[in-house]
This record gives structure tokens, sequence and C-alpha cells, in this order.
């Protein structure tokens, strides 16, 4: 079902066509656009709140600045749909975050005007500045750089060190402050207060007015009085202007704030701005959700909020007749509290993903033992290192795709000093229609070149509550190392997950099925497919090994020496990149024994993967159930029998 | 030669010790403590400025607090020697930064008074908010936690995360501010100047007195002049208190600025705030190579100046009486030029290291091509990416150890938006003295596992040459990927290094030696080693072949079938992880290509490598001369027969 815009918004192919429009029209195109946004998510799904807050921001923008030879750079790119449909994607926008579709981020690939391509937070002022600069340096001097970031985006240092950059070099750039006091979840922090200060009453702006206009009514006090006014008035320029502002403390103009949701307002000041030289920031205060009651009153759950009935509000889940199993994000969150309740050294931290990773549950039961950070990957890690050196067990949830963030405090904060972090890596491996900027390919081959550094992946969500279990153990708080858990996100295989803790040795995996031929290793919650290959084999006559390896550091080395030792075909199974990865640790092994077999790495290529649904991925990786077979039969030497389909609503059911 | 201390801090082996003599005492304890920083330093070297700097700092902090209870976190820790010293190991201060001696950094493992360990900067305010909210949830509520932090680590975006916290949640903390207006080289940015602006005349406190005093002398005007000035006052304190400084925005107290040398007003100031809830931060005005003329004069030069003769300031270098080979950073930094001459594209970034990094050439020669963007490696790497946007090919030149900064930006703003940015890595394999926290060890395995890297490491200063030209031309661009190329700290092995600029196929590695029975395959300058390993070993009769690879992504295919269809041993030689790293790409062609060998990986093993000469790490890690010679030897099953020692000051110049 195409969704029919709006009268006008159907003639707008290109932002040269808003430009075109009387002003008067803009307010009608916004409610165009807003609708279409709506109209399209509540059936197809996608990011809704941030875009609905910005509609009047993308329409003012496209009409006032002359892009894409203007550039506009979208912090994340959660709120890039207006500025989609608006230029020139339209008609494709029922295709969002869909395999082969268009991307639910602004990508340069994708269009002209998509001046960045983005995903993760606070690069805008980087990127805009850098354009600024070339522009400047080739000569280019009309050109207007814009970078769009929200409050959340500004707590993480990137954009301060931007700032401090912007504020120290000739440019022209506009920054604007997206502020809505929201990340995805309700915005945390000094800034968020402070912002919030200065758009209430006792403020800069008011206060600067009211002082301003008191000093006038001193004059009538005669001469003298004038003068030690002057002085004053003076004086008080100083403070109030260059300092009494933290952005203009960083030599940025301050405008504002002003109303992000006027429009017409917003066109003016627009046009002012760009003929004021130098770096800017216009602060615009926006409602997250706007034009969608429900949006506007829960702002987090309506953050993207899958598929829903436009009218009632209802959003559509998928009912099934049996238990289904639950996301791990949410094992994760209730074991930390089960956990957190018995063991009192045990703290959370999440870097602005309270709800997404679950830290939530833990967060209202135990406000003084769970932490939000804001968006400060950075900052997360080595508070969590400062809490860990006085005993604490500290663990610190950050998804795998952030986690490149942190590096550089994962090495030396907590990995060099020898201190039992805790990193729980969520939404590893594919991460499905956010695409490649969200996807958790990596980490397994960044985190394991770590020494002191442990790597483990459940397998379902018994395995996570144990590993979770173990790492708060102080027997491993004794090894001096750190503990990574990574595993997916979205669903596992057990319905019945409450299972009983138990601890899980260190470094040794588990055999899932005796076999012959081939041996299948597997590391993680792909290992699932493994399971379903080899039942598909076996139907085929196949009877393939399969180990369930947990760990990619330490390595269990006494079942390698027997795998090697009956084996020389190996197929290893990872939901990570092929390059330094789980098989290439495999490979290490192997080569350090002097054993020698047949090995297929199967896992993310070396390539940019698009979105798509994790299974698409999965398949077009080669590393779906079917896949795993197919890497089985073909060592082997035989060709497919029979092949029961596997590819039910969640064919990997244990339980 | 030791060095004797002066008469009281001979009898200071504690910072108990220090808190028994008598306030009238620390002026000279403080004369005495820097003359014993000059003496060890002049004789054995190190870093110099910085703990000039701090010295009344270092004995007002141990004097006031009750350390190691309280926790002093030096950021960075260039500046801890004064520390050190304090704290029970003045006798071992001779050993600063050799093979087995004390760190040139704070480290946890070295002292219960290092309360955490440091290298990088801008870590301290995370980690001492870590401390202070353990405390506060353990109870331990008189416990202090003190951030020493100077200007230049607070341009980093994780000092602004942590502040962002600090700000929001409860704790006292002090935050130091230790200003200098120094990184390495002079401090930039924003930031910068504002601090100096608070800190000179027309300023925050010296206006708030001033306007203060006038409002006053208004009071003379009469009672209705009066009610007016009341309500200024009120309007006024709202925002020159809560708003008129950037850290009050933040929620942090601010007191200062005050002179950092004056050391009993600093042990006043200090006992005062003790007392002062919630987070503070304390500004002190120093200078960086206090107390030592010609180190105030040349702070970039005298922060880590040598060995020096302590009365005429001549720093010693080596004599040599043949032409020695440059530094690869000065080949960097010239190179860079002569290629920028030609090429008008052709910009420069660099985080806060312009002159470690060489890019102070091109600095000086082109001031409006090349930019150091402060202690900011996020921001570097996507400022690179936006020039990058518009045409321009950027060399961003950033420390192995500090790409681990911006390792997501690397992957999202380059890497998955196709950007041909150059990242050139100095300072790969070990540092040497500076230790664990400044060693690339992971760069080979971190970077390799992006998409759209190339990854490449010249074996000689010609090499880094041609690499650099290879990556300027633009047929390089149109392949739409970023090219790596890491090179060591020091000297290469060229006295003559200006060599004609030829392109190097991408991908292509060199045959250095023919060979039998063994295959020796190197990465980078580590290449010289094996050399001088295979004359040695042609000398005991043994006949290795010798592989320049060149590139570790993309790997040179062709030679690697070459080689592995005549070898069925082959030795792998690189000063970079073993995990993932180098051999582990090795290892990976070869299994997915079905070929069997013998394999010993030679490298960094997967442990925190402590400081010392780089060659002492390369002997340990068994990947010197003799190393490599030794690898060859096991794998043909012979025992040594001859050998001669190459360990001259320099074995490997080839010409």
């Amino acid at each position: 079902m195409l969704i029919t815009p709006g009268k006008i918004l159907a003639q707008i192919n290109s932002p040269a066509d808003l430009r075109k429009r009387d002003r008067s029209e803009l307010l009608q195109i916004c409610q165009e656009l807003r609708q279409y946004i709506i109209d399209n998510v509540s059936v197809y799904g996608g990011h809704f709140g941030a875009s609905l807050g910005v509609t009047e921001l993308s329409v003012a923008l496209h009409y006032v600045f002359n892009t894409p030879d203007d550039q506009v750079i979208w912090d994340v790119g959660h709120q890039a749909y207006g500025h989609k449909i608006l230029t020139g994607r339209r008609d494709n926008f029922h295709t969002n975050r869909l395999y082969k579709g268009i991307s639910g981020f602004p990508k340069r690939k994708e269009s002209e005007y998509d001046a960045f391509g983005v995903g993760h937070s606070s690069t805008s002022i980087s990127a805009a500045l850098g354009m600024a600069v070339a522009s400047r340096y080739k000569g280019e001097n009309l050109r207007q750089h814009i970078a769009v970031i929200g409050d959340g985006s500004m707590t993480a240092g990137m954009a301060f060190e931007a700032m401090n950059h912007a504020g120290d070099i000739p440019n022209n750039m506009i920054i604007i402050l997206n502020d809505n006091c929201m990340a995805i979840d309700p915005n945390v922090g000094a800034l968020k207060e402070y912002l919030t200060d200065i758009t209430t009453s006792h403020t800069y702006n008011k206060v600067k007015d009211e002082v301003w206009t008191l000093l006038g009514k001193m004059s009538k006090f005669g001469k003298s009085a004038q003068d030690i006014v002057s002085k004053i008035e003076n004086g008080l320029k100083a403070t109030l202007l260059k300092q009494s502002n933290l952005f203009e403390s960083l030599n940025l103009r301050y405008f504002g704030p002003i109303d992000g949701h006027d429009v017409e307002y917003l066109v003016t000041v627009l046009n002012d701005l760009k003929n004021i030289p130098g770096p800017k920031i216009l602060h615009c205060i926006t409602t997250k959700g706007k034009g969608y009651a429900l949006a506007e009153k829960d702002q987090t759950l309506w953050h993207s909020p899958g598929k829903f009935d436009k009218i009632t509000g209802e959003i559509k889940k998928k009912v099934f007749d049996t238990p289904q199993p639950p996301k791990y994000q949410d094992v994760f969150g209730n074991t930390l509290v089960e956990l957190a309740e018995k063991n009192p050294k045990i703290m959370g931290v999440t870097p602005a993903m309270p709800s997404g990773s679950s830290m939530n549950i833990m967060m209202k039961a135990m406000p003084d033992r769970a932490f939000d950070v804001g968006i400060a990957e950075q900052h997360a890690v080595t508070f969590s290192a400062g809490m860990a050196t006085q005993g604490l067990t500290v663990f610190c949830n950050i998804y795998s795709t952030f986690m490149q963030r942190a590096y550089d405090q994962v090495i030396h904060d907590v990995c060099i000093q020898e201190l039992p972090v805790v990193f729980c890596l969520d939404r590893a491996g594919y991460a499905g229609a956010d695409g490649p900027t969200h996807h958790g390919a990596y980490d397994m081959a960044f985190m394991r070149c770590i020494p002191n550094m442990i790597v483990s992946a459940p397998m379902n969500e018994q395995e996570l509550r144990n590993l979770m279990y173990t790492a708060s153990l102080d027997e491993f708080k004794e090894l001096k190392k750190s503990f990574t858990i990574r595993y997916p996100r979205g669903e596992g295989v057990m319905p019945n997950w409450r299972t009983p803790l138990e601890k899980i040795e260190i470094g040794k995996g588990r055999k899932i099925k005796d076999g012959e031929d081939v041996a299948i290793l597997t590391i993680g919650h792909i290992g699932n497919y493994a399971v379903k290959a080899t039942e598909n084999l076996s139907e085929e006559g196949l009877n393939p090994a399969h180990y369930d390896m947990r760990f990619v550091k330490p390595l269990d080395e006494e079942m390698l020496h027997e795998i090697f030792r009956n084996f020389d075909k190996i197929v290893t199974v990872e939901d990570g990149c092929l390059q330094g990865g789980f098989g290439s640790a495999i490979a290490e092994f192997m080569l350090d024994h002097g054993y020698s077999a047949q090995v297929k790495r199967l896992g993310i290529p070396d390539a940019i993967v698009e979105h798509g649904e994790q299974i698409e991925l999965h398949r077009e990786s080669g590393f779906d159930v079917e896949g795993i077979a197919k890497a089985v039969r073909k060592m082997i030497g035989v060709e497919k029998k029979a092949f029961k389909d596997g590819n039910k609503s969640n064919p990997l059911i244990l339980n």
C-alpha cells in the first residue's frame, strides 16, 4: 500500500520545488509532511518521534538554504525522514529500512542531499567543520554548512572537541541545537539542566533584558549615575556577552532559544544567520513526537514504536499461540537485578541506552546502583573502571557498535590495569534494519586482541545468565581480567528462560553433538542455526559434530585438541567479521599447535553489509541454517539431498 | 650515579613524613623536590617540564590530603615525578623509564599512591568520579577524590563527558585544572582562549567585583535607586553565578584562578575546598618547566628533552662518525610538505602532536593547510572525513596508540562512507620508554578487520615516502578506501633517504631474498631485523627466503600463492599483537586457499609488555635479530652454529 502524500507535498520532488513555494504555504507543507511520516511509519515501522520533532526545521532548512550545494548534516539521522521525503525519496519512502530499500539514516551513496552518512551520534559538527574549512580553502565562500544536533548528542565528548576547534578557526558554520530534552531515553547530565535553565525564566536572555532595562532606569538619576551605569554596562557586556553562555565561552555566537515548531520564524532566523559571519549556534526548542499526541506523551516508547494503528495508537505486536522466547535484552536486565539483589557489590552502567539495553530495570529497582551516564561511552568505561578500583563489580552494558567509541578506555583503563569490569555488548552481530552503522561486526576481533580480556558469547538465555553469574563471582575478580559477554539484538530460543544460575568454567566450551567427518565450531546465538543445520543434515544422512565454543578468548584448548585430533574438516561459524575474529582465533590455535585441517570460516564478510532483517543478512552472508549445511556438504563433497525449510517465524526455539 | 636529595626531602619517605613537617618548611621542600627532578632528569632523561610545573601542587596535595586513602589521580601522568618522589619512590627514581625500572607514569601496580594508571589524556575525571561514587555507595563519606588535569587534556571530549556526569550526580570530587596553556605543544582551541580570558583583565572575577563595587556606589542615589540596584543584583547573580562560567554551567563550582606556584596559598585553598560539598573545580595557573629557565622559555623542546647538562642547558645528543638515518617522523613531515607543494589537494591534521609527529613542518610551511585540532582524536578523524567529502586528500597523523581513541570514527565516518582519508600511524609497535600505555600494539588487528581499509607498513624511509606518494594519487582516491601507513618511533635505516618518489602498487609485497626451506614474511621496519637474521644465518649455512609483505591488507595474494607453493615452513614477523594481526592474516589466507604449512608467528605476545628500550622489548618478545634466527633454526631443526652479534648502536643501516 503506497501512502498518498498531501496536495502540495505531492508536487515537491526536490528542495528546488519547495523553494518555489510561497512562504505562506510552509505551514501547510509541514502539516502534510508530518502526516506523511505518520502514515508511513504507522504502516511500515521505523523511527518516529525524532522526525516529527524536526518537521518544521526540515522544511525551513531546505527552504532557506540552497541544498545540496549548501550542506546540511543531520546528527545521528533518526530525525531525517522529513529530509528524505523532501529530497526526492518520497515515493521510495515505503522501502525505508527494508532489505534493499532506502536506509533509515542519511547516507552519501543514497542522495547528494545526504552530505554526510550518520548513525552514531555527535559527528555532525566535526564533519560540517571539515566541509566548511575545505570550502573556504577552495574559495567557495558562499557555501553554507549546517550541523543539526540534538541535546542528547551534545553530551558526547566528540561534539565538544569539535566546538572547541570550531571556535578557534575561521569558518561560518551554523550549528542548530535541536533541544528536546531527549536522547532515546530522557537526556541526562549537567548540560541538559543548563539548557533547561537558559530556556526557562531565570536565564541569560531574560535577565540580560531585565538588567538592561533597569540600568536604563538608573539614568534618570543624573550624569554621575549615568557614568556609573555606562561603566557597569561595559563591564557586563564583557561577561554577559562573552562569557555568560557556555557556547559563547567556546567562541560560538549563541542565538535563541527559539520555538523550533514555528516554521515561519525559523525561516526568518535562518535567513538572518546566513549573513552573520563566524561559527554560531541556534538553540531551537522542539518536542520529540510533535503532532502525534501519544508520541509526545511517551517519547521513549515512540522513539521507534514499530507498526501501529495511527488512529487508536495501538502498537502492533505479533500474536503467538505458544510461549515465545524472551529478548536477550530482557534476560540481561532481569538477570542483572537478580544478581544484584544477592550481591551488593554489583553496579550497572549504560551510556544513554536504559530502555534499549534493559538497564532501566535495575535503574528502577536500585536507582543508587545503576547509572545512565548520557551518550558518553568513553566516560562510561572509565567511570566503570574507577568503581572497579574500589572493589565493586560493574556491569557496563554498551551496544557492540558503540563500544567502538570506548576502545582506548577498554585497553587502558580496564585491561592494562587488570580491572575486572564486565562488558555486556548488546546488539552484537547484525543489528538488522539499522544497518551498517549499527551492526556489531567487529567486536570479537577488536576485543580478543587485548590482553587480560575474556571474550564470550552465549548460545542461549541460559548461557547468558550463567555467564553473567560467572562474571559476578569473586573468583572471576581474582583473575584480574575483564569479561566481555556479547549477544545479539532480539529473541533467544528459550521461552522458559529463568533457569537456575550455574557457574561456567571460564574458557570451557561444550559439545552439542557428537559426529563424524566434519566438526562445526560455533560461537554465540548463531550456534542455534548449526543445531538446525545438523538436524537437517542428519535427514540427508550426514552426521557432523557440533561444538558451542562459548569463549573466543581464552579458547577451550582441551576441547580444540580433541577436535583437531579427531577431525580434519572444520567449519567455524560466527556472526562477526571474518578478519581476525573467532574463526581466525581457531586458525591461530591450529597453526600454533601444528595441526593441519581443512577449515571453512563462515561469518561477516570483508564488506559493508547493508540493512535488512537479521535473517536476511545471515542468509546473504552464508551463515544461516542452509549456509552452514551447505558448507558442511561442500566439505564432505556431497550434493544436497533434501532440505526441510527451517524458515518459520522462529525455527530456533528449543523448549 | 645516585642523586643526593636535599636535606628535608631526604627524610620524606612517604606523604605521612611530609605531613609531619611544619607548613613553613613547604617552600624549602618544593625547592628540594624541584632540584631533585632537575638533577635526575638531566642525568637519566625523561619528561621534564610538566613535573616542574606541578611541584607545588604535588607537595600541597600530599600535605593537605590523607593519601593514599584520599585518592589523587594525575591526568596523563607526565607530571607525576614529584608525586612519585614523595610517595616512596625517591631512591628508585633513577630507574625511571628504564627496562625493569619504575614507570614514567602513575601505575596501580607500582604504588598504592597511584590511584589510577594513566598515560593517555583526559581519563582522570571519569576515574575519580567512579571512585567517588563507589566511596559514597560504600559509606566512606570522608574520602576525598581529586583529579589533576591540564588545560590540554580538557580539550578531549572525554573530560567533558565526565564533567557533564559529575555535575549531575551527588559527589564531592575536586577537579584541579592545571592551566599552563600547553599540551606537549602549545594548547589550541576555543577553551584555551576562554581560560586565558578568565585569567586576564576583562574577566569574570574582575568584572564581577567591579560591577558589584559600582552597584554599591549607585546606592547613594537614594531608596528608589537602591531598589533598582537590588533588582539588578538579584538578576545578575542568576546569570553571573550560575551561568557566567563554563564550569558553573555544568554545575561544577568554580574557584580561581589562583597561582599554582604559591604552595602555602595552595594549602590554604585546598584545605578550604575539602569542606565544600559537591563537585568543584580549582583553576590553578602554572608554568610548564617552572624553575628551570630554559624549560620555561621553550616548553615544547623541554617537555621531554632527553639527558642534558643542567648548568649549560646543553641537550646531549649522540655523536656519530658517519651519516645516520633520519627518524621516520622527519621523513613523514618533510615528505608531506614535498607532496603538498605539488598537490594542492593535500591537507594535514594532527591531534596535538605537531612536534612529535613532525606535522609542525607542514604547519609552518602551509599554515592554512595543516591543522592541530588539540587532544581530540575523534574530532581529528571526522574533521578529516568532512574535508575528504570535498575532494581533498587528508593526511591525518595519529599515534598508533591514540588511534584507539578514534576507532569508531575510522569505521563510521571514513570506511563505511568510502572516504579516502590517509592515516599515518606514528609510533606503531613498541613505543619504548613510555611503556604499555603508549605501545602501538593492536593497530594491525583493529584496522585490518574494517572493510574498505588498506593497511600498510614501510620497511624503510624509501617505502614510507613511496607509500605516502601512492596514497596521494588520484588513482588511490578512486578506490574509495582509506589508507593506513604505520611506522615506528625513531630512526629508520637509510641515511640517504631523499629518494625519488615512486608509486607502490597497492597490495604488492617484495621479495628481499630468495632462499630455501623456510620463508620469512615480515611487515614494516622490523623486516630489517630479518635482513640481518638471514645474513647471520647464511654464515651458519642456512638460506631462508625473506619477503617484505608491505601490506597487511590487501595481502599480496599472488606472492603468497608462490610462497605457499614453494615453502612448507613459514615464519611471520610483526611488531604488533599476535592475536588477529599480520601473522593471523597470513593464517587466514593459508586456510582459505587450502594450503598446509608449518607456521611460526613472531610478534607481540598476549600480555601487557612493560617499558624499556625498543630493542630490549623486541628481544624480550623474541622478534629481534636473534629471535628471528632462532625461529628459523628451530623450524629447520638445527642448532645454532655461530652468531655474529648484531647489537651495535644501529646494526640496521642499509646504505
